[in-house]
């Protein structure tokens, strides 16, 4: 058996998330098994990086499985890009150590959530992005993602799944930019909790509208409470770019 | 009543075309209507700039429709936004002169054919590319694209519909170049008769597939007949990019 790592992207719209589920095949996990286990005649599994959530798209979700197969890495992505429906696709196979998981290895995770700032539709974008018409403050948003940088317990900023684990967190960098009619929430950190980045992105938005000052986030943040943190934002708006790895992998 | 200029955006997969039918809504043009009439109450009729075929996606279509409202153009765009489908959008909505024509003064368009040249799917572009996975010369593509520059007799690169027309066409410029893993084709130029771009994009294609010699252009043209041209390549490549006017309108 050989350990392959795949980067995969997925338009989310259609999916209700990563996640295998018993109840559904619609989910990206659910759809790579079905293929590798036809392909193996037998049960096979797939790790991903991180779950992504219902609609949530993604450029470049990591995975790995192990495979029987003596395909090649590249037969092996055209065999199951064959069979995939159309808005998943497969972009890179190689084979890895024994030892490497998508999961417990991942160092680095980089977001991007999309705003729409007008009122008039994007016929290309609209999948992609959360519209707010609404006059945006940037510099206020870009002052209160100051407060969210660096390493804090972001137990406000998620949805409660499992308590026990911990919920500090690094965030390396928020980079709020402008492109065209759109602001771009480019969140870059060692990891991100459930619903974390959408949660943070309400925030940070509701900054932006003036309902809330930059300063509130360190209230936000030592308060430890969901409550107080802003609005969970869709998930069509957001889209997981990269997970990166040690070099070694 | 007023004239009204509207510049439109479409992913055209779900339309047949922007033509109204008889026996369909299914079209751009005919959704403009149905909203239109309904906002007047009386039948109103949209002119575009010209036909783009099923399938084929728009940037900056433009057309231009007499209303007898009063609502101001940003009131107009609202409304018709507001009834749309979301794959089709009006951004804007210009009152002009009684005599401006979308079609009739056209001096100008801008169509751009996009390939995507691998044989790994994109999941984001899927629904605006022609797959073409096979090794391309592109030099050999824009020497092609030479031959087809300036004023010519573009009869071999139309499919007929009525004969009785000019089938001369000025083209200002072909621009052929790599983006990523695409390969883009923009051609300007006063206008392009029916089937004429994807007709042209087919044959250049076969020349960087080496099927063809880009000096066989010089024959496919003096021979005015298309059987001796390239394939017509599919709709979902194409979107019609912009329509430019004198300046005056």
């Amino acid at each position: 058996m050989k350990n392959y790592k795949l980067v995969i992207q997925y338009e989310g719209t259609r999916y209700k998330g990563w996640q295998r589920q018993d109840t559904t095949d619609n989910t990206i996990q659910g759809k790579f098994e079905q293929i590798f286990s036809k392909m193996e005649n037998r049960k096979v599994e797939i790790a991903g990086s991180g779950r992504t959530d219902a609609g949530v798209h993604a450029l470049g979700q990591v995975a790995n499985v192990h495979l029987e197969t003596t395909m090649s890495p590249k037969e092996i992505m055209d065999y199951v890009n064959r069979y995939l429906p159309e808005d998943i696709a497969v972009i890179s196979v190689t084979e890895v150590s024994e030892r490497f998981h998508s999961r417990l290895n991942a160092r680095k995770k980089t977001y991007l959530y999309r705003v729409l700032n007008t009122d008039v539709p994007n016929v290309f974008h609209r999948r992609y992005v959360h519209v707010v018409p609404e006059k945006l403050d940037i510099q206020a948003m870009r002052k209160g993602a100051d407060y969210l940088k660096g390493s804090h317990d972001f137990k406000a900023f998620c949805t409660k799944k499992k308590m026990k684990k911990s919920t500090v967190r690094h965030i390396d960098s928020i980079d709020i930019k402008m492109v065209g009619e759109e602001i771009q929430f480019l969140y870059v950190g060692n990891g991100f909790l459930y619903h974390m980045v959408r949660i943070m992105t309400g925030t940070l938005l509701e900054i932006g509208l003036g309902k809330r000052k930059p300063e509130e986030i360190l209230e936000i943040l030592a308060s430890c409470k969901r409550e107080n943190a802003g609005e969970l934002v869709p998930g069509c708006g957001l889209t997981l770019v990269s997970v990166e790895y040690d070099e070694r992998e």
